[in-house]
């Protein structure tokens, strides 16, 4: 079963969004969150931007430390011809002792009534101001649970690609909880719900000798700790999800599991959709696994961009049987692609 | 400072352990967590068995899935003359989209009453039983805290190396409490008191994209889950700890602060010993740190043997003011070097 994309995509822009700066610009809107608050759509956006450059030089952003007052972005200059920088790859630039990231992203509120037309909140919600997160703040995930909004997203530094967690209330003000998933572990997802008492999360670390690009699943106590960790599901050779797969969407209750809307790539990166059912009391236990993605990049806006041919979920709002699902395009653009919660769980359980 | 090595050693060889089985044989006994019981010295030695081979075949021991009953060890036969096979690392074989381990460990019990001589109990302690143990259990140590001996451990399998827990009162009965640490990640190091409340851990996580294979700590309510997890200290370029750092024997409180003997290796995987001092209050500030390494690769059953130019501490008992540290050497033998807690702490402070 396919979901149906919405015709006003792509829903937000690059160009929709102001820069934090007037030497940057937008590259990237992209891989939000996305939750219900009040009678709101909320998306936290994941905002890239890049300092501009010119002919000579290449322009990179990095965190600056400062020990008291707001965070800053310090700009460090390149010479396009310096042989000891190697800038084939638009995402970062490899030098013999460090990689650099080419942009830096923040984390931005857009708020809609009908769920397709978004207003952007002036300011960024959620900004890098540690070391933990000297590259950027990417990939957040909502998790309504014990009252509060719980925010799960990539902190990207020199030292490494971890996972941390904020809290709000009222999506103005947010608290930083620091690092609960120590790297390289990124597409963190915490479940709506404790089960058997403790909390749950979809996580995907990124291993080195042993294992593959695989989801595994934690529990905690108090969202700050995880453990009782294990392997949950694994790529699957020759197809469209043999390179790595990872959580998407916060997992969602149905009647027949908890219903996954995660992740698969191609080694080449090929990024699509897919559907899981966990069972409800051990999430643990697949109840079934849709073998044909829900959606492939194959729109103009999710072949062509910063990334192509990218489809890539962090969040998904349910609206009766609806399941409105937003997602990374190109990693440049938000689009939204529907698909009916009963049809798309029968058509998996069949 | 240099740790002084013990006449005696090496302590114990791989001779003086019997294999579980007769078609196995013990190739090494090394990286044991060692702590005080009773009034003796407990060491919880690795052993690592390989399955009996001959000039046409090589035997891999792999952990068999059993549904009840005792764990049991497989065999997999592969004929040396098969191409698709890579047999060149001792440790490891490699197939097209398989890594095989050409040893499975398991953990036994060692007493002492002198610290010098060790007799062995029978059978092993901790034996690996489940998915994620499939390729043997590896690297103890030891905490005592709360009134129980808490384990951590290396749990090794296709999808991962792990860090578990497991329990035990009486060094006869062992309860294992899982994954406590997802991949890919090892020298876990829990302190011997909570501070500020908290437990608190050293750990190695093993980066891909970005970072090095340095030394980060977390903290945790329960020991279970672990989070707040914090880069600690880094390798150091062109030293003998330029390739690598981790934990090693459990921090022991002096009055300067939490003294950590760990293991550096340069690239080349040349290991050696050094040590450092954590802040009492706050491990994650660092007093001291040792320039030069407390115990190199240079006697003879150190620099030849599994793997050669090897020492690697899984844990050191106090003596009064003597660390008796107990050592892997060459990842072949199990020895002991000294040092005065007093005298070292000294020179780092100098």
């Amino acid at each position: 079963m396919k979901a149906e994309r919405h015709p006003a995509n792509p829903l937000i822009t690059p160009k929709d969004v102001p820069p934090s700066r007037p030497d940057f610009e937008v590259i990237c809107v992209f891989n939000a969150a996305a939750t219900k608050y009040k009678d709101e759509t909320i998306l936290l956006l994941r905002v890239a931007e890049r300092a501009k450059g010119d002919e000579k030089t290449v322009r990179v952003p990095v965190l600056k430390f400062v020990t008291d007052g707001p965070s800053q972005i310090d700009v460090i200059e390149i010479d396009r011809q310096n042989p000891a920088f190697d800038f084939h790859d638009p995402r970062a630039i490899y030098a013999p002792d460090q990689i650099l990231l080419t942009s830096i992203s923040h984390l931005q509120v857009a708020r809609s009534r009908d769920g397709v037309n978004f207003t952007l909140d002036p300011k960024p919600a959620i900004f890098p101001d540690r070391h933990s997160e000297m590259f950027g703040i990417e990939d957040p995930r909502i998790t309504y649970i014990d009252g509060r909004y719980h925010i799960t997203y990539k902190s990207v530094s020199p030292t490494g690609i971890c996972t941390s967690l904020a809290v709000t209330d009222d999506f103005l003000h947010f608290e930083k909880k620091g690092i609960i998933f120590c790297p390289e572990n990124l597409d963190v997802c915490i479940f709506p719900e404790k089960i058997n008492d403790r909390y749950v999360a979809l996580h995907r670390p990124v291993t080195h000798f042993l294992g593959g690009l695989n989801m595994w699943m934690a529990y905690s106590n108090d969202m700050l700790g995880w453990g009782d960790h294990s392997f949950l599901m694994g790529i699957q050779p020759d197809t469209w999800e043999s390179g790595r797969i990872g959580g998407g969407a916060v997992p969602i209750r149905t009647e027949h599991g908890w219903l996954e809307i995660y992740h698969g790539a191609t080694p080449d990166d090929r990024y699509c959709l897919g559907a899981v059912l966990f069972d409800l009391d051990d999430p643990r236990k697949i109840v079934a696994r849709a073998m044909e993605p829900i959606l492939e990049p194959t729109a103009d806006y999710e072949r062509q961009g910063f990334v192509s041919n990218v489809v890539f979920t962090c969040g998904a709002v349910e609206d009766g049987d609806t399941l409105r699902i937003y997602y990374g395009a190109a990693d440049t653009f938000m689009a939204r692609a529907d698909v009916s919660i009963s049809e798309l769980t029968a058509s998996m359980l069949a």
